[in-house]
């Protein structure tokens, strides 16, 4: 029995409320001058003084020393096995530009890419067209049918984009056409199964059909395909918890993600997650309400404006807590080190705050402080157990 | 997917260098006289200074209670479930004399005994006949050939020996001849599977040759066979981290261990591993360095030797800082406390020094200490993904 299993028979519907507040990114590094992380650094009285009245640890998203993308790092804060459910990148394509894919397609990401003379790659990006032109691109080769199966190609940005087929008689089992390397020809796509034969087929005639439409274009002449997946059938978090879940984020693959596990999606805005959540706060009893900024600033190296950006949330958070929800968690899916300029392994700082649970000696929310904390060193696919018995929603797991 | 699996997906080669120190049986328990263990009692200046620049924690070896041997102690530290693969006691053996293992030998682990004139056992152990005795037995028993099956055997220590058959059609799914206690007759070996009949034959057939060699000798007049086995294929540490693993360690047991998982074994003495591992240096980017003493001195019951080997190991360190590894772990295969002469359940200290390791608050290297390190206490599976994430040698799991 695992994880979902067990909510599934324990899990019961209350009047109680939670809300899980992932900051993306939030975990960091210290910064050399001054030892201190961007949480550490910022000024958060507010995140401190909900850690001193609530319980504190750290998660590991996926396990020790595994550095996780957006979606493993959703997943496992909403209760799933990421490694079990490792979403293809197709689908996670199609989620970041909030494509509504249906249960039978197929997704793919794709690159314009240039091609010579020869018929060798030898730019997988085409020099990083422009957004514009990837989109007028898309255009061209979108709503084609080959026998059946309709065809989606939608941009991303830059050089890439989604191609989405619908048909009957697909499955998801076929190679890459990307080379995944230049002086190479893109590839044959090919059927890993028998039951894939008719998706490698077609796959094959629409890159063929859009290296005929491309021919002339200067430098994106050809396409590059690869992570042709389908939507994974998750149980979806009503299933599994018996609650009635809300999604408040701004980025499409974020409520992409909470789709894919059953939420509804609010309509909100970048800054406006806190007010979107005061608004609807009655209609539900579970609330992801997801930041971004911060993942974004850690990226790009922007340590002071990861502090400035956390401090930010911590001004938000009386709209949040003047809410008085039984249950509030604060932590991230993942950490993002402005000193790594990317997603790094390191464990996230987690708080919990409801009126049962226990508190610890922890009176700042940071790292450093996290180490000491009552929750110890967990997996995130616990944060949703600990949540929902906090709010007691969950009954006695045998007799 | 398991973490090989995981490791195997996100794996790269760089050329950054992992150290892995293993101090065999590092972990105690602290002495009633002065609270404190072997580790604490242990003058560790460079230790301590490692993991205050460090991140420390401690480690389960299989899991909380469980003793392990050297073996699930070992493979563990290397990333291999060691439940998953627990290896015969037979290969244990074998590999502990630094016997050459081919992949289809069938090794069993090998007693002389004393058989009484009903043909009763009446002492597992032969009264424990000197090691030269035994060596002078195996030379009458080694080198038989039955139906084509080569039969090789070798003397361990006292009693115990190693009996290898090599030849076609075998198979180590055969019962024990071993009864397990005195006062009963051998026992035929079984086949436990169809495949194994011929396994069993051969194996009774030199049982019986056994019987006649030795039926004059006193008091090891017979033979007793248990844990027949073959060598397990495990992926090597190649295949899964991508790395170019040598081992630096003196005796035959752990040399053999770190050839099961594929490490090149480079040629050391004690006392000379820290010189080994500067002279090899340039070679691989993985050492795994073993220090034998501080468990035989766990064993013997001798906390204040076990204590001067710790200081030994520590002295020696600057030999190893100075080349400045990307990673550097300490740690152990499990806990040997004096006190309890023997191998334990106990956690094992770790530490863990990388530019990118986020250090925590423990200044000095010892159980306590470690208790409140920002590792947490985790599974010993865990080092390895933590040590290749430390040195930037996985990629991020998931889109």
């Amino acid at each position: 029995m695992d994880n979902l299993d067990l909510m599934k028979q324990i899990s019961i519907t209350s009047p109680s409320k939670i809300v899980l507040l992932v900051i993306d990114g939030l975990g960091g590094l210290p910064s050399p001058k001054t030892g201190k992380t961007e949480l550490e650094t910022a000024n958060t009285p507010n995140l401190d003084k909900l850690a001193a009245k609530g319980i504190c640890g750290l998660i590991d998203p996926v396990s020790p020393g595994i550095t996780p993308g957006s979606t493993p790092g959703h997943l496992a804060l909403f209760g799933y096995d990421p490694v079990k459910f490792n979403i293809g990148r197709g689908v996670v394509e199609a989620l970041g530009i909030d494509f509504s894919l249906e249960p039978e397609d197929i997704a793919a990401r794709g690159n314009f890419c240039t091609m010579d003379k020869k018929g060798l790659v030898i730019d997988r990006r085409a020099g990083r067209i422009a957004t514009e032109k990837c989109t007028e691109l898309c255009q061209l080769l979108d709503g084609l049918a080959i026998e059946g199966v309709k065809i989606f190609v939608r941009p991303v940005r830059e050089h890439r984009f989604v191609v989405v087929f619908r048909g009957k008689g697909l499955a998801p089992e076929v190679s890459d056409s990307d080379p995944q390397q230049v002086g190479m020809a893109p590839r044959a796509v090919k059927a890993l199964n028998p039951q894939a034969d008719r998706m490698a087929s077609i796959a094959n005639k629409f890159i063929a059909q859009a290296k005929v439409t491309l021919a002339k274009q200067h430098p994106a002449n050809m396409v590059l395909l690869r992570g042709f997946s389908r939507r994974p059938n998750l149980p979806t978090m009503s299933e599994v918890y018996k609650l009635k879940p809300a999604a408040i984020a701004a980025y499409p693959m974020y409520r992409g993600l909470a789709k894919l596990v059953g939420m509804q999606v609010l309509e909100t805005a970048v800054k406006e997650e806190f007010t979107t959540l005061k608004q609807n706060y009655t209609d539900y009893d579970f609330f992801f309400l997801h930041i971004k900024g911060t993942d974004s600033a850690g990226e790009d190296g922007d340590f002071n404006g990861k502090v400035r950006l956390i401090e930010e949330v911590d001004k938000a958070m009386p709209a949040l807590t003047s809410l008085e929800p039984d249950v509030i968690v604060v932590t991230g899916d993942h950490s993002t080190p402005a000193l790594l300029k990317g997603h790094s392994w390191h464990p996230v700082p987690i708080l919990l705050y409801s009126k049962w649970c226990r508190t610890d000696g922890v009176g700042e929310f940071s790292e450093q402080a996290c180490i000491s904390g009552g929750l110890g060193r967990f997996p995130a696919t616990q944060v949703m157990p600990l949540a929902m018995a906090n709010a007691l929603k969950l009954t006695k797991f045998g007799a």
